[in-house]
């Protein structure tokens, strides 16, 4: 069983505690497995500003290159500290810069409905209980994100440029059929082609691309529509594609159907083979909770580490091919909720029979499921 | 009491079969009231193309520009046909360019819930209990809407300019303080600050303007958390302004709140005075409703007309000032809900003791409330 490096890039805000139990996961599973994993940290974000004085060290993605698979948390400070220099554009300067120094092209959002947190969810019950089981494929190293951006010199004026090449728009298409071809057979493609041309090109090639694809039937969906159809008749999607700003949005409002991001792992798989120090050659992914820091209540040790840790079972499936590790994981977070442990977030109205427990025992539970 | 032209543009689907209530309503009331109005048809969309081969004739645009305010219906063919001429660009080519034309630069989109109607939104009841009311301000003649849409040649490329000046964006924003003034004292700029050069430019002008308004609490909130929240907290939120593209896709989110878009009227206020055949010089308003025009119940009298009846309301009321006809004419509609009339899209799941009624006699309905 040959040896994997995991960078860990804990972050800021509740970063590093949902990652100490993520981490502490992923040893359990090696453990049981006998997986060779080495865990190696790296700054990011504000920590690393302080350290460093800019929000992603050479050092970090020096490590994260040297690295197997990328464990990240998150980044960003309080919303009123966005001009300190520690926070001001700590998103772009790590997570836009990684993304795009891995071309991290593809980003895999799954949005399901845990049957035991099923409450939790805004939406009324006759909707949640047909069932909700979607996945999100988003661009992510391209389009408004990555084009140019500028401010006229007298500040009355400004743009940014959204653009795309054919071959930028394909890789996230073909992987979403790819997908699809697994799951449901079905993919939507959502845009907003009556209005943008670039939209208009990721017609084209999702047409080009679902030739090789008889077997999936694919439909078109404007942005504004699609926000809209994925809270009222979530059941009606299965695998949907999207461009950069879009996905970001889509998949936010689909957040909002699980009720809490503290469930909401996320993969950003890299197409660009990295040469290892070994001589190997191999991409480079990386695995994230979709929500943020949460500066409120960072070192409380009350925060939900559910998406750290489910992200690390992405981890195990996309990077490394061990998919019934990955399933262990995720059966294990299932069983734990079941046994009613809950972090503060998750914890529906006028709940009974809890338990309420805090980041390191929620942790701990797991562990011991597994 | 001086006459008011009305250019009635009904456009296709359900356009005309809705139009034609909402004309019934406001000449009710022009009776009741004494007014003198005048209602002149014109082409606009698909049925536009089908006798000049153009999906907005000059003549419907002259009309328009003699007229005292704009009441439009809804345009678009069916999904499927949207490669033939006929329907080809539609949207874009008829009401993109009337918004342009006219100068409609700040668009109006009310959420609000009708609590008769409440068990139609997707929300679990105790969300929606605490009240929704809130009012998205969309930038309508500017951003990525309206910046260059490039294809390459060989059509391996494409991109969308997102531009803004300061004066593109002062003036939503003015309005919006102004509103809000009238309203709770809260405003929400939506944006997308962490990644776009022209959302800066937005908080930039915003922070500039609310020094004129220190009576009003402004916050900022980024686009992909915005969708989460107006579904999640629908309450935290009072006035809304953002640009064109986040408005599209952020007051459709808002829409599944009210359960149906059947009941979303919507205003877009001109700001460039037109000169007028009497000489004097005025704003043209145009006022729709949100939804299309459901091309698959066209024509069989079932379709809901009480967005385009409400659309009328606003019309009394931003154009021509009548504010207490126009709350006639909202209370009405919520009479007649209360008495249980209902088209077939806002009958709720197991409601019982309704009366199942068509577009015209939900139409007679509100006539007689009158
Ligand atoms: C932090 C921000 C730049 C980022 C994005 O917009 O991509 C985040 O919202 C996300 O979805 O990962
Ligand atoms: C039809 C379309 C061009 C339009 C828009 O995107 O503005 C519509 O969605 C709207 O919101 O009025």
């Amino acid at each position: 069983m040959s040896a994997y490096r995991i960078a860990v890039l804990a972050g800021d805000g509740i970063g590093p505690e949902v990652m100490a139990e993520a981490v502490k996961v992923l040893k359990t599973v090696a453990k049981l497995y006998g997986y060779q994993f080495t865990f190696q940290n790296a700054l990011v974000g504000g920590c690393a500003w302080d350290e460093h004085k800019t929000h992603l060290p050479e050092s970090t993605l020096q490590l994260c290159r040297e690295s197997d698979a990328i464990l990240f948390g998150s980044v960003g400070g309080p919303v009123d500290a966005q001009n300190d220099p520690k926070w001001k554009d700590a998103e772009k300067n790590a997570i836009l810069k990684i993304r795009k120094v891995f071309d991290l092209a593809i980003n895999v959002r799954p949005a399901t409905i845990s049957r035991i947190l099923k409450h939790l969810s805004p939406l009324r019950a006759d909707i949640i209980d047909k069932g909700v089981d979607l996945v999100i494929i988003r661009e992510l190293v391209s389009g408004i994100y990555f084009g140019e951006h500028e401010m006229a010199i007298d500040e009355t004026s400004a743009r940014d440029v959204m653009s795309y090449t054919v071959d930028e728009i394909r890789r996230p298409i073909e992987f979403g059929f790819r997908l699809a071809q697994k799951r449901s057979k079905k993919l939507t493609i959502v845009d907003k082609a009556n209005v943008l041309t670039t939209s208009r090109l990721w017609r084209k090639v999702a047409r080009e691309v679902s030739a090789d694809f008889p077997d999936i039937a694919m439909d078109f969906m404007y942005i504004d529509n699609a926000v809209m159809q994925v809270i009222k008749n979530p059941g009606d999607f299965d695998v949907v594609v999207t461009s950069n700003m879009f996905g970001d949005i889509l998949s936010d409002a689909a957040s909002v159907l699980p009720g809490s991001l503290g469930l909401m792992p996320s993969a950003s798989l890299g197409s660009v083979p990295q040469a290892s120090d070994s001589a190997q050659s191999r991409k480079i992914h990386m695995f994230e909770p979709i929500g943020g820091t949460a500066p409120d209540i960072a070192g409380q040790g009350i925060a939900n580490p559910l998406a750290q840790i489910l992200s690390g079972a992405l981890l195990l499936r996309y990077s490394f091919d061990f998919d019934e590790a990955a399933t262990l994981i995720e059966n294990a977070v299932q069983a734990v909720l079941e046994d009613g442990y809950r972090t503060g977030d998750i914890v529906g109205p006028n709940e009974k029979g809890i338990k309420r427990v805090g980041t390191k025992e929620i942790g701990d539970a797991i562990v011991s499921k597994i």
